[in-house]
């Protein structure tokens, strides 16, 4: 699937603000483009240079005008990212430079390059497969150890080796089939419909070990919802801040305060949660507040954790009702029940809350005085309970991976359901040739141009 | 000047949230270091790579987990950036790799790198003087081509070549003095004292050219201030939002919105204008509203074009009262009056007021409709009257520079005293010693730890 006669791109692969940037350019006039604009120290061209090596020199505008000293790496195809000729220039970390160079470069026959476009190229020219690629994306964009592993494991071929696995179980399958059929008119059997039995099983075991770990990749990828319930006024927000370590909801004394739903993603014991702070819950006349409280019950729906903050200093008078209310929506999440503002109470009355909680999971707390944070997040980490992770193990985190691997499964059901109703050899292996499209559509063997645009719009300008 | 000894340090040298992320580390053991947290693909150490070579390879954690695929650059001895040992690192953009490769180098031997440490160690091992070194920061911090010139020529030691010849001079008039010092007692006159005042005079001039380059050079790097004056409601914030193109600041029907003095700075034809807008002239009882009017008069004063936002529609009434509360402040200043909301009188009130403002500078303008702006922005550039730079002329941009050569130039005006009024040798070598002393601090020669921390602190982390 070789890319041939593609134009020379450019683009800058660095945030805005460090000490230093870089331009990166890839295409067959890469190394001639920028030999145009840039004169090395040393008088010679780039074009002269060892691959894999790096030249001090000035970027020179068209008036001859020094934009920045810079040093430029030279790399030759295939040997380099894209598996083009490309180059990079490391300049000066300032707007201004980094623009001017890229207009130099544009005005010498660069074009601009769209999100993603140097990996998309990599993956055309065979450097990687599309989850590969895909991973890229994923690594570039990890924030802790977890989705790190993901990323790092899928962009060295994890993933796809476990999908050369499949792909060899389903052509074992097909090759036996499609021997019967060479052979049907003589209604010979070559293929032990047991041994077939056995493999689909096989194959249906592992395909929906992938896409059961889905859940756990999404929870790792994006975080274990946890929502913070409870009336106004009771410290949801001060228990959010503290728990994110910011100032990112508004806390005030005033009753509802909070109206919109603020989300925030916090690791936690190497565990992503993602806290989801809502409108306090309460009678209101307040129409903007009354939205904001339907939606808390929305979100609830969607947790899988519970934090419900209980004002101690009034808990009395008000747990029961809110019971009644909060419980109906919690079932099958996990409920923590956090009696807050406990350094405003008694010992006695301490007690008093902790019989009214009962079996259930509970702590007293003071989210203002930081009390007893610790053992929330313990309690936290505790509940999320998610399987532990082997280092080898491939765990599907792409919605489009899983997607493809939903319909390999449902395939594969096709296949043991046919089998178990003995049907023909020609129906099964029409069956088994969509299990394979679909695999070969995540590592990209066949892909359309609309899955791949999609795909890399979601990449960086740069990468 | 050269330090010896030093440790090795490391720091991410990009913004967070690129498709690149690159750590920079240098010092003695820096490729030691980076080889024991670096595998190339090749098997080759660093340490056996060619300087100015690059190495594709795996960082590889403590527990030999794979944290990132990696470009690695090598650089040695005095041939590098901070004329130490260095590698770069160019790790895929993720905020959580570049911190894991940090940790592990810290772990290996590195000490994370202060603020402009790089550079420093440039300075210190005579890569390049301190003028320069401070002109690098000004370099990533350009945003425009005048500042950006202005940088570059300094870090390409324009600067310094100007001082140099400075220099020349001072020696020069030294060397006569203390050859009469030397055969005081036979009471000669080596130096020619018509000689030392035509030197005196041509380096007074110099000296004051650089000094007063101070002021092109400040409105060249901040700005030239614009303050926006006018009655509430004239519309000074939508004039503003239309020359900055953006939505700074608030805009209302209610008189008095603006209370704060807001300020941007925006580039118009290659020259920075800082456009400061100001709560609306008028008798109020607001405390706060009375506050930011007090302001207003302030900032006038710094400002050295005014302009008068005057709202056509009622502008027969307040005209000449507003006027006399104005004009005392704007001594020595442009004064613009713009004449707003145009769009809605008539083409005789137009007129009636063009006579009110006579022979001074003034436009119709719609600042909602944006019309006539054009024509506002080129009086506004016209009104600049900025001197045409050469691109060889320096310009001091840089106070502690400004500030040592108006010490300079008192030393030479007490020289030149000297000499009127013919003091002796002995005393007016003291005052040129004192020149050679403040203009030996500009480059660096003499120099304390306070001044290098004070000019270093300013510069990023990595740089």
């Amino acid at each position: 699937m070789k890319m041939e006669n593609q134009d020379t791109i450019c683009a800058i692969a660095t945030a805005q603000g460090g000490a230093i940037g870089i331009i990166r350019v890839s295409g067959p006039n890469a190394i001639e483009i920028t030999d145009r604009v840039f004169i090395t120290s040393s008088g010679k061209k780039l074009a002269e240079c060892l691959p894999y090596s790096i030249s001090f020199g000035q970027i020179l505008s068209t008036q001859k005008e020094v934009i920045d000293e810079v040093l430029v790496s030279v790399f030759r195809a295939p040997h380099s990212y894209t598996g083009e000729n490309s180059t990079e220039i490391m300049c000066h970390g300032s707007s201004y430079i980094l623009q001017q160079v890229m207009q130099l470069l544009i005005r010498n026959g660069c074009r601009s390059a769209l999100p993603g476009e140097y990996t998309q190229r990599a993956f055309l020219n065979g450097k990687m497969d599309l989850s590969q690629a895909e991973a890229v994306a994923d690594l570039i964009s990890s924030s802790n150890a977890a989705t790190h592993r993901l990323a790092m494991t899928q962009m060295r071929g994890g993933f796809s080796k476990e999908l050369a696995e499949l792909r060899n179980m389903l052509l074992n399958f097909t090759s036996m089939i499609e021997l019967e059929l060479d052979f049907s008119e003589e209604d010979v059997e070559f293929a032990d419909r047991k041994e077939l039995c056995r493999l689909a099983n096989h194959m249906e075991a592992f395909i929906s070990r992938l896409v059961n770990s889905f859940n756990v990749g999404n929870a790792i990828k994006n975080g274990i919802p946890v929502i913070i319930i409870g009336e106004t006024n009771a410290g949801k927000s001060t228990l959010l801040n503290m728990l994110v370590n910011e100032e990112r909801a508004i806390v005030s004394e005033i009753h509802g305060t909070t109206r919109d739903v603020i989300e925030d993603t916090v690791n936690i014991q190497g565990i992503t949660f993602r806290f989801i702070d809502t409108a306090g819950i309460r009678e209101t006349t307040d129409r903007i507040e009354t939205l904001g409280i339907e939606r808390t019950f929305q979100k609830l729906d969607q947790a899988s954790i519970v934090l419900w903050v209980i004002d101690s200093t009034t808990a009395q008078f008000q747990y029961r009702t809110l019971f009644e209310k909060i419980m109906p929506h919690c079932v099958g999440k996990k409920l923590i029940q956090l009696f807050n503002k406990t350094d405003l109470i008694t010992s006695e009355q301490r007690k008093l809350l902790s019989d009214l909680a009962g079996n259930a999971d509970h702590l007293h707390i003071s989210a203002k005085q930081e009390e007893k944070i610790p053992q929330l997040e313990d309690l936290l980490v505790q509940s999320a309970a998610l399987p532990q992770i082997n280092q080898n193990e491939v765990i599907v985190t792409n919605v489009r991976h899983y997607e493809a691997l939903v319909h390999v499964l449902e395939s594969i059901h096709r296949v043991q359901f046919g089998l178990e109703t003995g049907l023909s050899g020609d129906l099964l292996s029409q069956d088994i040739r969509e299990c394979i499209f679909y695999l070969s559509s995540i590592v990209g063997e066949v892909t359309t141009e609309e899955v791949l645009a999609n795909i890399f719009k979601n990449f960086c300008v740069g990468k």
